[in-house]
């Protein structure tokens, strides 16, 4: 987003599936907890003993089958089946997982109690994002929903002359259809949804927007931009004098302006209405508090040249995408974000998460390996169907840790919970000690 | 960077460690392989097989000693010794992880061979980074050097008008040496360099400059920055409306202009001078085209609006990141980035990295956790004067893969290394099939 | 641009007005010197003295017709007749204004050899913009040429909730029609050609883009913007928190990344080859250095997160915008650009200009002051279907100062150039007693 | 800004001239008009007919002396007195001028009751600036402050080598003294107060910071820095490739993210508290709607990835420089700003504007042009000390400005003021008909 209206009305019909989109209203108003009871909380909540581990395992268990790798009890993984993932593979790198949950979510693709696995070696950071869940559950969810889902590749053209340049973009463009087919030959999961172009002198830039069906899609994308490239450069009506199948304006693998708005992968929005009582409650801070430190903090970002502002949303997806085999690369971009938290006019406190550049996948690339496999299934977003489930649950965990952090700063609580929870066993008080 | 003359003039100081900067040059120069061979390349090259890596790993525990937790041997961690680094713990995400070597460096932290292990799910990515660390030994090695040190936290300050915002921030500039002692009075590691002021009408924000030793130190800078700020308002000669620790200007888990320019974390680059013949017969392309390659994605990437330009870095820092404990989430930061590609004078490749933003540690934190360990001892980075030499060995692998991705690209071989190593075994051949 | 490519399709037929779109190249190639003799250069050239003043005066009115008010010969304007220019009026701020030329243009809307009216009270600007008019022009002409036309308004819409919004937002495209009418009903010169749509959380912000004839625009946007809001306030399906016709997102009077890649008023680009000899002869100075010296200058404003990248393009726009009776505070969006400067694979120099947010206009606004209009008159620009060869014409200008300024900092002369022209009569060697 | 601490502390030295720096405070409060009142509003207000002007002119001129030009009864200036300022002389492109106040500010440098010229062929701007600063005016006033002075030159250097870069880096900062030397032996009003390095792989970008008093000073900051670099080639302990006096870091003629945050020119902030009768009355709105409105704005600039984020600053600072005199293609890098609308605890509105890249003089350049002298007479800002007078007028003006149009925007009288004003003598009602 932006996105051209004609692009726009395709969407909201894909998302209200031939139903009136007002239908979308009820899906995404609050559950309140009075009237639809959550599930128990996660239980041994913050113990890292080995007691507490055994019974959270039981419990995810009993609600999503077996986890073998991540309760240890797994087989080692024969190297062979690591092919497409590694190479030169000498084992595993182990990152430390823990869960949370249940985080209530009014969404279009989520839509229920989830359970989150995350995968952090930063004290400090579950029980963050716990004591957010707890309370957007308290509230009777978050509402979320994912709407524009396309992955650019961004080949680019020099011809001699400016002259040549506009003579092979006006042919490119109407073309369109052509390269429509040349895509669907290369993929059964992708469509190619959009084609725009950007005229620079002597050079031509062609961005195509393709839908990716429930992978992350990069290498899709590669694939069919490869074979557009070879269809363009065979029958363009101009010499070339040089083309790359990528000019660095998909946005790949970087925070870019222009992803931002245009969403690359999935765009997700989370919001959550908190009644004032449980702000202040919970909090330990009043929701004017809240709002005036969200206006210092988007001032904050503004100054610093940021592309988007929010507070630390990199922490959710880093941590989730880490849990279920995502390309934790791509936090690079998918981190880019804007948050919003202001006082509603019946004085309770609103905020929301938008992440425009969601490149996530619930099949192919990292989710087939075992640990990922059994948070993805904790999620239950494993396969098909899951990708903009999986979107729509991180932006609501996204949401979560908005909300904690913007409370314990205004608090004063941010730099305690680091104190208390970001230390080894036997760290002495000096903060410093431990040289984190 | 930029950084003002007398900070710079303390740097070198302590870079140059008492001698001549001159002596820096020797220490910098290309080691050509005729002369210093280098050690032999990883065993079992891309091979994912079990042999292949038993061969590696043989060969890495030979050079730095037992890799039990590698290879599989280790015994299953202790959740209680994960306190500190999770909380509601349930099991261990895990990573695949490769290696490739060695990596000619020619630094002033790093200097020697290096054998570098890479945990991604992400198929190709060895392998490039692989092909072009080949590459850059050949050439000699990358020159590295880390320069300016430094994590920030920015508190914020809001009055009732500009005029005591003013007279705040003219008296807070005053007791610079008080807020040093207080700093250093939370921390033995830790060292208050610089504190920055930023008028923003009735708002006042100090951005405090710490080196922080061979920790990432986010925990260090909170901590003192709170006994600052505790110091700050139990003094101020006016009445402070509202404050918080952090106000969004630090930079912390997200990529900024301000930190791009300014450093966040450690400073690195890396060059190197590939000479004409070698690019020619290894890349498959001339200095020349990639050159004009890099024109045009930088062109691209100004386009597009992101903050610094580069290729994919985020790739380097992310499996470098998750194979050695960092804190994976500040990818957001690390991975912007600056690169350069130029034809010499004399008709050879000359290219460039520089990594602003490198948040990273060799104490604390995920690095105590088994594997990041062992990955750290196969880096030699384990520990106390760790984290510089690991800030240059980022920038050299992320020079490697910028000169291999370029290369791919204007070879036409980009699209190709995807398909044939981005595929799960005994997947067919239309790209699509793996749904990556 | 980036437009989406059923855009790009009906632009390519609009600038085509049904030819081959490859006729342009023939409009846009050099015209040499040897064959087509460009007409004098304007007589007098530097010299501020009186007489030097009439030879121009008398020069350009023999080419169109008579300049009163430039001369100093016009009636003093009445103010009732600057109703709808200014309120409170007390006078003329008089800015000197120069001329150069010819310059060679050989665009789609501007095709001849121009004479360039500037007004500016910085000394030497003329005469660099003259030196590189002269070298174009010497070269065969800069190819130039407008493409994309587009002004926006982007009013703003706030719900009580994200679904509101999106119920809004998919009912809101699916008038796009109605919406074209609306528009339609409020301006004959006006076409709203495009809508875009931003969904951000519980706000929705519609983007509206209209081709605006030949007048810049500004308030044709707006008054059928609020056409259009009425219409959508008055039939929305569901209820509106809070609206506004404006919601910053139009990028109206400031750079913005959106605006640098969309499109604001007009594309315009030029380029340029200049044959080898003519740059060593003219600027004394190698293509190789002004392209070096052109990567320097990216690198320097990548690093300092400018939009765009550019020497000084501001000057050739607030001085062609100041004559020409522009709006001129639209310079904090038209002078972001996007510049290159190579060495082509004949050892010649390229070099061109991208203009992407040239907000202009030949009718309305400050078109209709007296000096305005014989500006325009000498430009040949005057009324309708001036816009686009005024753009085409500024892009050439740009081109013409960014090549002039590159050479003189590569040849050392830029200080000089300073030294000399940019003092008052009478002022010493000491550059800073001006205290300019 | 933000500034290194021992800047900060020089520059509140040199603010608060040896006083408190609390004195401050009371310059900076509100002059209520209950007990200082105003003097008379401007007469003839809106009107441009004859008659208003003459009255206009004629209270202008009781207040500050003959103004001759503005009247029309000024000789005609001889071109020979325009060198310095224009080549190629042809006549005077003559812009309509207004005029607005009393403005009320409280500031350092500029304290008092101003009429403030504007110079524009836009209509309904005059009358939006008079509305506001009515509204200020009657609040007691602006307060205002100009902190940091500093005009950059941005020198790069190559090398061959980063380690070759280093050392001269490390030499360059050591010199700083001597080059405080060379820069005084070149002007006797600027001074060398900074000097920041950037080590950019083998370039090294030397960030050089002038006081240029009261002049605009780009040009002394050229010649400073040019005898700079000749001292530092002639000294350098290494060998240069190549060097350029302006590597594009220095933010000239452009936004820049660094100059945004460093100050380029004078960094002038204003800002005011209007009691909640006063908006309601005057502007026809809340605060609470303008305060909502403005975080739209925000969240709609940021959206659009702007350097800072306010309303329309550039139209303030395009008007007031083009009536003083000043170099109007800088308002590309002075409109970069930062505005602020909030809800008081007591419920009355706060706005501030933020200006941190305002070049501007009032010594040398077009300042001495007859009418621009005549202008800056009636700001009592002509010469010595008037510069910090002119950035806080500039300052408040802009704040005017963004009061008036977040109100007209909020009431929905954008549009119509534009519809009332902005049309010539005889349009029609449709207001595309004057085609603006």
């Amino acid at each position: 987003m932006p996105i051209p209206y004609y692009r726009a009305v395709e969407i909201a019909r894909r998302l209200s599936k031939g139903n009136e989109v007002s239908a979308l209203r009820e899906l995404l108003e609050p559950k309140p907890v009075e009237s639809e009871q959550p599930p128990s909380v996660l239980p041994g909540d913050r113990h890292s003993r080995a007691d507490g581990r055994a019974r959270r395992l039981e419990f995810l268990e009993e609600r999503c089958g077996p986890l073998p790798y991540l309760s240890g009890r797994g087989e080692e993984v024969d190297p062979e089946d690591l092919a497409g993932n590694i190479e030169n593979y000498i084992g595993m790198a182990c990152i430390p997982t823990g869960a949370i949950g249940p985080l209530r979510i009014n969404g279009l693709h989520a839509n229920g109690d989830y359970y989150v696995p995350l995968a952090t070696s930063e004290g400090a950071l579950v029980a963050s994002y716990s004591r957010g869940a707890r309370l957007i559950t308290l509230a009777g969810g978050a509402a979320a929903i994912t709407t524009v889902e396309q992955v650019q590749r961004a080949p680019g053209f020099r011809f001699a002359t400016m002259a040549e340049g506009i003579q092979f973009a006006a042919w490119a463009v109407g073309e369109f259809e052509s390269l429509q087919e040349v895509a669907a030959s290369r993929t059964r999961h992708g469509r190619l949804v959009d084609m725009r172009v950007q005229l620079q002198a002597n050079m031509v830039f062609l961005i195509f927007d393709f839908h990716t069906g429930d992978a992350a899609g990069q290498n899709m994308v590669t694939f069919c931009t490869t074979a557009i490239c070879h269809h363009l450069v065979e029958h363009t009506p101009v010499p070339i004098e040089h083309w790359v199948i990528e000019s660095n304006m998909s946005g790949d693998k970087k925070g870019t302006s222009l992803s931002f708005f245009d969403t690359r992968g999935r765009h997700a929005t989370a919001e959550v209405v908190i009644p004032r009582a449980l702000v202040q409650s919970r909090l330990r801070a009043t929701p004017e508090q809240i709002a005036g430190y969200w206006r210092m903090s988007l001032i904050g970002g503004v100054q610093t040249g940021s592309i988007g502002v929010s507070g630390h949303v990199a922490n959710a997806i880093t941590a989730l995408f880490l849990a279920c085999g995502q390309d934790v690369a791509c936090v690079s971009e998918a981190s880019v974000a804007l948050n919003r938290m202001e006082v509603t006019e019946t004085g309770d406190f609103y905020a929301s998460v938008t992440l425009p550049n969601l490149i996530l996948g619930t099949v192919g690339g990292g989710t087939r390996l075992p640990t990922a496999t059994e948070c993805l299934r904790i999620l239950d977003c494993l396969g098909d169907g899951g990708a903009p489930r999986l979107a729509e649950i991180t932006a609501s965990l996204a949401l979560a840790g908005e909300v904690s952090i913007a409370a314990a700063i205004c608090s004063g609580e941010f730099s305690r919970a680091h104190a208390q929870l970001g230390r080894p066993p036997g760290a002495t008080h000096d903060g410093s000690d431990n040289g984190g």
